[in-house]
């Protein structure tokens, strides 16, 4: 499985900078570097020096110069890779980049596919599957929360979790095997009652990792918000000065640029992804009707709907649009509401209190509500804090081992599904031998993750997506 | 002169990468980075370490792992500042790069000013000013020629050049003065055939540097080409083309990004520059008349000119577009012409080759001619080798000193004014200490272009346009 190549890549991002560095690794990466190179002084050679070192160097084509650089030396095992492995810092222009990465074709190395640094990393027992997806996971990371959730996954917080539901299946299936080597002597050695209480177990340690997959989702890829409510509510006015509060932020540290996706905006460290509506209008009309309903398809991916209201709403037209929007809830109770009454500064103190009174009368437990002002700012701060009140309801920051990978959450929903099936066995008294290749299965589905079980299918699925030079 | 800050950036560029790269310069760089990290295992300290090393560290912030990283250490004076230097490598997500920065602030660094390493490093003594602004130009450098002359100015191949100019001033000046400090015996040290002679020559030495910045600036820059001819001749195809043929090149190497400005094409290391221009036509209309004087104002300022020509062209029309262009010639004889006859495709042989050899009669010497076709790549190859070497006329690949800096070109026309005037003055025996302060102002501007003589004024233009991380 191990590939022979020496590979090489640009691993900075694209586009030219002050610096740009170029990895080779390979069992032949000291040597092309050293055959690219001169150094100044006798006789040195980077095959000679020590790992873990810099050594400055000039890279030379043809006979001339085409710039110094900084060369990092890594010997295997002790690098990245697990492999011997030379970094070029080189000056940032496109020009050096891309004739360094000439050369070092000419001179035998092959262009890295994506991942395959990383994958060569897994390759030599340097990080098990679902941390190196948590590497691809850090890299792509646009908010602390996704930050914070793809670092520990790195580090192997969820990797220890699923082994720890791997030893207690192991324990499972030790009981169930023992029976099945005394199988003649139609003996019960596992204790039925044991097992079943070791059922539940691994399944509520399942069903715990299985339900985070929601929170996990939301962290790592926005968590998706609507924004509805009757035309000229202010619904893009509201949009756009959260923008601004967040590009404001951005913006303090000189010298990093932000991958504008539209409409999605980090607050306190989490990113939301607005998700675009028509305006909430009641109409008989059936071309807007239509509209509205699908409209409506895009709020249902929504978690959290924020129902705005303008001003001179009268009760009627509140209590409908609440009703409208409670309809749809029962089939999605999870999803958060905040009812906000936007253009506040047009109503005097003692009209905008009695009208939140009033609202605070009709809406519903548990939901919230606000006035705010998306022109000139007032509430935006409360309407921030409650976003992300919700956005993290039910999850302490502490709790670190959530699912954010869709190919973790299908394999654990296999598991389990193996599991119940083996549940299942147990109370109608399933022969012992096909309660064994249920329990085999749920392993077979948790080894996918961490990799000890693979395809080529699996691994090329995964590196495939990350970006290239890592 | 020199700051006491220790200065922090994002040297990699922009965006999230697979790698990013962060440095600190300066007397506190070793320390930060102690209080931001922590080593796997026992009491290490950077510190401690020596000069030239890689280390694993892990950054933290608040107590909670931000990021595993690599540093490298540079120990003063052996770094690119000079100072004690250390790079953060880190996984190029936007939101740690930000966040290391903000550590880094946090814990008392500063943000580097664009440039503000290489000053530095120029500070330091560790290069000459112009040396300095060749690493600017490598990194700007978006061909082949570009990075050709940009790393020979970094290297100090230009400031050699200087070094010679000045010392031949200063055997200049040392005659003049030796006259000086005789002066009341009103006698003649310096033979004034000799002082003469020296005169001539500086001076041819400046004129060969001067003359040679229209050809720097292009290499640099871009040169400039025209392409004219009436409409529907298939000016925009053409262009077309070239970009194709650039593309394809440039997206050969995987992973490289190009900052694509429209219209620049690089034809064998060479950048070109397209200038739009409009249709040459020969007309009455008093609108269309002003619209071409914008584009002759453009065809101005081209050093190259394709004069495009349809096959069903007659000779009246093709002289008179040849009569145009003459008439405008005159006033830049350097310009070169080419006439290339497009949609050759649509003509047979005997055609073609009927109406070159006409376009051959008429076509002064000097200029070029060609057959093509735009649409199906025919003669392209054969149009590229002319615009290579017409961009590289009358200068040979080895000829590497070169001025390609609008700044130097200033102070070398400065220089060899007051060095006419030295001559003048010698001719017309101008008294010996006037003469030597139109030495001492050549030398003044020759020291401003090394750097020997410096202004706040000088270094902050020229490190305002570096980029930040550098």
């Amino acid at each position: 499985m191990l590939n022979e190549d020496t590979i090489c890549a640009i691993s900075t991002s694209g586009g030219s900078g002050a610096i740009a560095m170029i990895r080779i690794s390979g069992k032949d990466a000291v040597r092309l570097a050293d055959q690219l190179v001169r150094f100044p002084g006798e006789g040195k050679r980077l095959a000679d020096q020590k790992g873990n070192t810099l050594h400055y160097a000039e890279i030379m084509d043809q006979g001339k110069l085409l710039d110094e650089v900084i060369l990092s030396l890594y010997k295997a095992p002790r690098s990245y890779t697990g492999e011997d492995l030379v970094e070029i810092s080189c000056h940032g222009s496109v020009v050096i980049q891309q004739k360094i990465m000439e050369l070092l074709i000419r001179a035998g190395a092959v262009v890295a596919r994506p991942g395959e640094f990383t994958q060569r990393a897994f390759l030599n027992g340097k990080m098990d599957l679902s941390q190196a997806e948590g590497v691809a996971d850090l890299i792509a990371s646009g908010s602390a929360a996704a930050h914070r959730l793809a670092i520990n996954q790195m580090r192997g917080g969820f990797s220890a979790e699923i082994k720890k539901l791997r030893s207690e299946l192991l324990e499972f299936i030790s009981l169930i095997e023992l029976e099945l080597d005394f199988s003649e002597e139609d003996v019960e050695f596992a204790d039925r009652g044991k097992l079943n209480s070791l059922t539940e177990r691994i399944i509520s340690l399942l069903d715990k990792l299985i339900s985070s997959f929601e929170y996990g989702n939301a962290m790592k890829n926005g968590v998706p918000v609507a924004i509805v409510g009757p035309t000229n509510s202010g619904k893009s006015t509201l949009l756009n000065r959260l923008l601004q509060d967040d590009k404001a932020i951005v913006s303090d540290i000189a010298g990093t640029t932000r991958d504008s996706i539209e409409d999605t905006i980090v607050i306190g460290g989490v990113q939301f992804r607005f998700i675009d509506t028509a305006g909430l209008r009641h109409t008989e009309d059936k071309i807007e009707t239509e509209g509205i309903q699908r409209s409506l398809k895009k709020y249902e991916q929504a978690s959290i709907v924020i129902l705005m209201i303008g001003p001179l709403e009268d009760d009627y037209a509140i209590r409908q649009s609440l009703a409208f929007l409670d309809e749809k809830k029962k089939a999605m109770p999870k999803k958060s509401l905040i009812l906000a009454l936007n253009k506040a500064d047009l109503l005097d103190p003692t009209d905008k209190n009695r009208k939140l009174e009033h609202i605070r009368t009709i809406l519903p437990e548990g939901d919230h509500y606000l006035a705010l002002s998306a022109r000139d700012g007032e509430g935006i701060g409360e309407l921030e804090n409650i976003l992300l009140q919700e956005a993290n309801k039910g999850h302490s920051e502490e709790q670190d081992v959530v699912v954010t990978n869709l190919r973790h959450f299908e394999a654990l929903s296999h598991a389990r599904e193996a599991l119940a099936r083996a549940r299942e066995g147990l109370a109608s008294s399933l022969p012992t031998d096909l309660l064994a290749q249920d329990i085999r299965e749920a392993l077979h589905y948790l080894g996918e993750i961490t990799g000890e079980i693979t395809t080529d299918n699996i691994l090329s699925n995964i590196f495939d997506n990350f970006c290239i030079g890592k």
